[in-house]
C-alpha cells in the first residue's frame, strides 16, 4: 500500500494529455522509474546501515578506482546529488574508512583511497544494494534487459556526439 | 566534445567489473541516461528561456492539473528536486504566471492554477522542451520504444507491488 501510494505520487504519466509525443511519454516513464529506484535505494540504506545516498555513491566510486581519486574526479564522477563532498569526506576519513594522500607534486591536492575497513564495509553494503537492485528489476527476462540495454546505449550514444 | 566529455565523466559502466549483475548494470545505464538527459534540459531551459528545471517542472505540473493543486500536491508531484516550492511559487505568482486562492473551507490552505499568461508561456516553452526530448531520444526505431515502455513499464508495476 506505501509503495503503491509513492507510485502514484510519482507517476506523470497518468497526467500526460493524449497529445504529448511518445517520446515525452518514454522520458517521463524513464524519470519516474529512476526516481523510484533511487528513492527506494536512499531509504534501504538509511535504514539498514545508516548511510545516506551520496555517501554510499562516493564510497561506491573509490571502490572502482582502485589507484584512487582526487576530490573533483570524485566530485565529477558522483552520480547522485545532495551531497557535500567535502564534508563527506571528512567524515568518511574520521570514521576509518578513507584516507586522503597529498598527490605528488601538488601539495593542494588529495587523493582519496578506500581503506580496507572501508573497502569491508562497502563490499557488505554493495551486496546488499545489489540484492535490492535485482529485486526492483526482477520483472524483467534478459530478453528485456537486453532490449533495455541496447535502447539506453543508443541514447547514450546520441546524447554523446550530438552537436549542442 | 564538450558533451562527450560529459557523457564520459557521468558514464560509470566503464568501470563497473565483470562479475557486477546484469540488473546493476542496466540500473547504472537507467540512471546515467536520466541523468544527461536532465541535465541537457536543465541547461538549454536556463539558456533558451532563463528558468530553472524546477520552475518549468512547477508549472508542467500545473498545465496537467486544470482543476488546480495544493501546495502540498504540488510539492509531492514535483519529478525534480533542487526547488523551494514556496520560493518557486512566490516568485512565479510576482511575475503573474500562476495564482493562489484559498480552499473553501480551509482558510490556510492555498490552491494554485496557471493564469492564462502562464498557461501560454508555458505552452512555448513545453514545445521546446518536447522537441529537445525528441532529438535526444531520435536514435530510437518505435520498435525500440515500445521494447523500453514495456519493460519500464514492468519496472514500475513491480515497483507498486512490491512488498516493502
Amino acid at each position: 500500500m506505501k509503495n503503491q501510494a509513492i507510485v502514484e505520487q510519482l507517476d506523470h504519466e497518468s497526467r500526460l494529455q493524449d497529445d504529448d509525443h511518445h517520446s515525452i511519454r518514454l522520458w517521463l516513464r524513464l524519470l519516474t522509474c529512476s526516481n523510484l529506484i533511487e528513492a527506494r535505494l536512499r531509504s534501504r540504506l538509511r535504514e539498514e546501515f545508516g548511510i545516506t545516498l551520496p555517501r554510499f555513491d562516493f564510497l561506491a566510486q573509490l571502490e572502482r578506482a582502485p589507484d584512487g581519486l582526487t576530490m573533483g574526479e570524485l566530485s565529477k564522477r558522483m552520480m547522485v546529488s545532495g551531497g557535500n563532498i567535502s564534508g563527506i569526506a571528512t567524515q568518511l576519513e574520521r570514521e576509518g574508512l578513507i584516507d586522503r594522500t597529498p598527490v605528488v607534486g601538488n601539495r593542494r591536492m588529495f587523493c582519496v583511497r578506500l581503506t580496507t575497513e572501508g573497502r569491508a564495509q562497502f563490499k557488505r553494503m554493495a551486496a546488499r544494494h545489489e540484492q535490492w537492485v535485482v529485486e526492483m528489476l526482477g520483472a524483467l527476462s534478459s530478453r528485456d534487459v537486453d532490449n533495455m540495454m541496447s535502447g539506453l546505449k543508443k541514447v547514450k550514444q546520441r546524447l554523446a556526439t550530438d552537436e549542442g
